[in-house]
């Protein structure tokens, strides 16, 4: 029985709901996936840091008060957050980081990785930044120290779709892709097929926590750009950097645009796609797209989020799912933990 | 590098399909997944057999006429199937097993089976008669044996399904899934809301290809019984046999009954589902139903396939894909080679 010592960098809803699931299904894990999290550490900038390499009461730290300082009520806690501490020095076999994503430089989140990675801790990470910005220093990192780097929740939350692609679909021959892989932009899109304006469906997205006060990242496409990078990269093989998806978004979308789209049975979407080309360059997009009704995306409402892979050998095969949630983007960490213990590269 | 011999039992579409792409990508399988494939061996009830140690050519059998007994046209081939000789002294690493599903009693591909497996070889299939009906008793033979058994292709086909929800989705919880399973009885219901009658849309069905000269197996369920009790088996932990899934079809929908449907927004589709309950008992049906517009499977149209998986952590996870086709089917049967080859368990 294999019991992974882990520390979670960053404290915000995901990681609290991957201690509230360690605390709540770790004698399953070990009966269903064969291996235990015992949380040794946990740093956040807001709450501060703490450290037990006995183990720290996983049910006790998703039950903290989101106050500044608040690991200073722990015993062995302190309200000053020490990331380096933590990731470096608590003994852990893996750090889980989901602060949050910086799209400008992946900062502070790519030093934590770096961090983690050259002192020989497995990294899952629910953060695009590291991956989309700097994937491939990350990867030589990963390869040199002998561990393993996933980050399977950075592009849908916990609906597998870089694991999916690369090992189910493997010589399946992937050509392409287009995805849904915003949910708050095809909220606002299904909204105002229901009616709403723009600025309405935005508000009322804004309402259910969807949306950011400033929804600009969402419907702009700047977070769906990311994505795109990560599984262009990842899975066509390309060496995109963000500046070379050209992006635009969904807020020149009217509802008359809508109107019309839907007496002929077609939907706009805000769609992230990246295709090979015959000479083996990849190009990459995001952008609002009129679906004709045939299409494989064109059923995807609300704030679900989908991939369409364009395969040689399947055609088009969907995978969809939630794209967002605190417990369903914890998954995605429990998910990269799997793949990590499977591979045998334990720890 | 690796090379599998391979033996081909049953040489209709998809084997010849095999064959195909063994012709066309091998180069590419060795660079891309790790691994090629030598043809040591084939037979066929209907085209005799041959063996060659050394490696039979596979564009050639690719480009063999079907007609009967058309292996005597090679130097070491006959009219006859010598079926157990190929199977078990073609010194064949894997046996594909592709011949037709006998949904009675599963043979004689479930002999074939047991012979590969008796004797050391692992085997794929894309026959969902043996693993619904033996599926127990040919695991137990491949655990005995120390050898792989996978049948990704006898559920959707090259879509992945099996291991999309045993890899990918390990410990989300798979509670149960709704599926849309047959290809032909979805084209039927397809056409029906273009305002064809049910008759017609078979006969539709029949002129495409996709439904066979007796369409009941399709349209009446039973295809995809056999299918809900692989699915359930496999992820639910089930022990179902065939008799214990309630079974109906869609021959008793009117176009009444789709105009109906279309002024809510909803759809009929024929749906095969298991659910594990409280107690963990599983319980599983074949019927037509009546999908409201936010159900995951109402936009899969045509000759599509789709699996929605209910989890406790992610809630709705949807693949669809091609579920026919023999390019598509005999990728199953790669897909089951590269599971085979990456689970380190090669020959």
């Amino acid at each position: 029985m294999t019991e992974y010592k882990i520390a979670l960098v960053g404290f915000g809803g995901v990681n609290r709901a991957l201690a509230q699931l360690i605390a709540e299904r770790n004698a399953r894990w070990q009966q269903e996936l064969g291996f235990s999290l015992k949380i040794v550490g946990v740093t956040d900038l807001f709450l501060g840091s703490v450290i037990d390499r006995n183990g720290l009461d996983a049910a006790s730290l998703a039950a903290l008060p989101a106050v500044k300082g608040a690991f200073a009520q722990l015993p062995e806690g302190t309200a000053e957050a020490f990331n380096e501490s933590v990731i470096k020095h608590s003994g852990a076999d893996i750090i889980a980081e989901a602060t949050f994503t910086n799209p400008k430089d992946g900062e502070p989140a790519a030093t934590f990785c770096r961090w983690a990675l050259e002192t020989g801790k497995h990294v899952v990470t629910t953060n695009k930044g590291p991956i989309a910005l700097h994937g491939e220093e990350l990867k030589r990192l990963t390869k040199a120290n002998g561990v393993s780097f996933e980050y399977e929740g950075s592009v849908m939350s916990g609906t597998p779709v870089l694991r999916l692609a690369r090992q189910t679909l493997a010589g399946s021959g992937v050509q392409g892709f287009e995805g849904i892989l915003n949910g708050t932009s095809n909220y606002v899109l299904t909204r105002m097929e229901e009616g709403l304006g723009f600025a309405e469906a935005v508000a009322k997205a804004q309402q259910l926590g969807y949306a950011e006060a400033d929804p600009t990242a969402d419907v702009e496409g700047h977070d769906v750009r990311l994505k795109v990078v990560v599984l262009a990269n990842e899975l066509l093989g390309a060496h995109l950097q963000v500046n070379d998806v050209a992006c635009s978004g969904i807020s020149g979308i009217t509802s008359n645009d809508i109107a019309q789209a839907r007496d002929s049975g077609a939907r706009w979407k805000l769609i992230g796609s990246a295709r090979r080309d015959a000479d083996g360059s990849v190009n990459a997009s995001v952008e609002a797209r009129l679906l004709p009704s045939s299409h494989p995306l064109v059923g995807i409402s609300g704030a679900t989020n989908a991939v369409a892979f364009d395969t040689e050998l399947l055609g088009a095969v969907t995978v969809s799912g939630p794209g967002a949630g605190r417990i369903e983007t914890a998954f995605a960490l429990l998910s990269d933990i799997v793949a990590l213990h499977t591979s045998g590269r334990q720890a």
